[in-house]
């Protein structure tokens, strides 16, 4: 078994705090990968409260995994010890399913394996990236490019994903009116990529003071959700939003901006929320959600990313304070992003 | 003006009973129609009760119209007098917007003029088809060819074209899987367009009685959806759901009942409905909403049904049984639609 030293949360009620465990010996096909930096998203929060549902404890959140290869199994095809890779929200699927075929692992219909706070294939809990190393089969792998800096692609590996995916699904690019509600981890690249993409894009942001930060990011328009004149002028407007709110909002006021046959994207977890039948049925409007993105269009996000110097924006922390990040991060408090520095471990 | 006979609702609290009024005199672009069959949608009780918005009354309800055409315009090009003809849920559109321009009248920027419960572009109150006549401008007027049973055409004016429209703009056909939520008047038309666009039909149906009727409209599989066992054997494997109900219900259940990339498309106006995000985000759902069609759809429709001999079930009522058939239309006691002999008047 493999040493790892890592930070756990012990249960919903403590905070995080160093942890040591062992993970599994590098199988045939398995790549084990010295982690260099580790992302932070909101979800790590909500998995270690049981927001959503009940944890599987020790949790070791982190699922924005970058680092170095530094053993690969004696089958292992397509990586190299001394690389650089990558880890997001899987390391495993049951790769028989149509989904699994059609490279939409994370809709696998047995259920994709979560880097943490899951049960693998094989009934061991599973323990994400905020630790120094990780072994994972082949297959749930991404190589990551020299060209990008290796911290700030950490996000990619879930925000990143996360918003690249709908945004390809529902072919956004040229001659669409975009509008990206939330200016947070996922927000920042949803307008990164929108703007890649071609399409014209507009932050919706409850915060009047991220105009200049929106701008930055190269969105065309910014709105201030709370002004009912701005929110008026832009009704009936957008052919897609990408929503990547997870606090509670009023989805009836935002299918109100989307024109005749626009769609409004999900990709935040808010609370139930409740949708009133003629906010859809009035314009033939749709509400899709979707979920991160599978490994061969994980590896394609980063390789366009890699071609267009993409990156998120990140700060860069030390370990010991992830209790104070996440409360920055609840607040809002953050451009776009905190990544662990996983050598302050 | 033209001296009409109707049924009208005089408030929200009263039943239907006659009540004479006028219409226009038929302008140099208006048909006048001599009704003789009218169709009775849910929405006509919904909206005499003030179910879902304050009316405008005396309301005479009534928007799946059929008759014979007994006066057209000086300028009127498409119509004649002595042909069948239909009207619709609209009667107008401002006809210059982007939606409009595209046969998309039922989304009109400027909101549509609906057939009864509304007020014309001029600001006159609108009146429905249980009436012994209609003026409308000739772009809503529909053709209804020799070869349809009149009555039984009716219902396609609303009902047909509801479930017909959804089925055609997500291109349902040989190769999927489509449930048919709720076997009423909507619910019906929606099977038999289903089969015949080669789609595979299941009714999903509180009713285990309503097993055979299904299959005699051609429907393949028939899932009780109070039976546990009958719902968890088809979770994960529709394409489309077309949801025709109107009472309250479980979107999360029907939505779990999707494949991935699945779409859930409502019809039906229920209260307003809870949606957990993981519903559409495990499996990139949509759920999406679509109502009645276009002018121009709503021809292709009729003409569809002309050339596949597809009319409505109907139970043909006198019109002062009309309180009567509400009742029992609440019950779900009717296959499917009940249609108004105007000859009754």
């Amino acid at each position: 078994m493999i040493q790892t030293k890592g930070y756990a949360a012990q249960n919903a009620e403590t905070d995080l705090a160093p942890w040591n465990f062992e993970r599994r010996e590098v199988g045939a096909h398995d790549v084990q990968i010295e982690i260099l930096y580790c992302g932070v998203c909101h979800s790590d929060l909500h998995q270690i409260k049981n927001d959503w549902f009940p944890g599987v404890f020790p949790m070791v959140p982190g699922h924005e995994i970058v680092g170095k290869i530094v053993k690969v199994g004696d089958h292992v095809k397509n990586f190299k010890t001394g690389e650089m890779a990558g880890v997001g929200c899987m390391v495993d699927s049951c790769q028989a399913c149509s989904e699994c075929q059609q490279g939409l692992e994370q809709y696998c219909q047995e259920g994709n394996t979560q880097t943490y706070n899951n049960l693998d294939r094989e009934g061991r809990p599973t323990y994400g990236g905020y630790s120094n190393t990780i072994v994972v089969r082949e297959e749930f792998v991404l190589h990551i490019s020299d060209k990008l800096p290796l911290a700030a692609t950490a996000p990619l590996l879930c925000a990143g994903i996360t918003t690249y995916s709908p945004l390809r699904h529902w072919k956004v690019g040229k001659g669409h009116k975009l509008a990206v509600l939330g200016l947070g981890g996922l927000g920042h690249m949803a307008v990164k990529f929108g703007v890649a993409f071609g399409a014209e894009v507009t932050v919706l942001s409850t915060s009047p003071d991220k105009k200049e930060a929106a701008e930055a990011l190269g969105a065309h328009h910014f709105v201030v959700t709370s002004d009912a004149a701005q929110l008026k002028a832009v009704k009936g407007s957008f052919d897609f939003i990408l929503d990547t709110v997870s606090a509670d909002h009023d989805m009836n006021l935002y299918l109100s901006l989307l024109k005749t046959n626009g769609t409004h994207i999900v990709v935040g977890v808010p609370a139930p929320y409740a949708i009133h039948p003629f906010s859809l049925i009035g314009g033939r409007k749709s509400l899709a959600g979707s979920g991160i993105g599978g490994i061969k269009e994980t590896q394609e996000m980063l390789d366009f990313c890699a071609e267009h110097g993409i990156v998120s924006d990140i700060e860069l922390i030390d370990i010991k304070d992830i209790t104070k990040a996440y409360e920055r991060m609840v607040k809002g408090d953050v451009r776009y992003r905190f990544v662990i520095d996983i050598k302050t471990l």
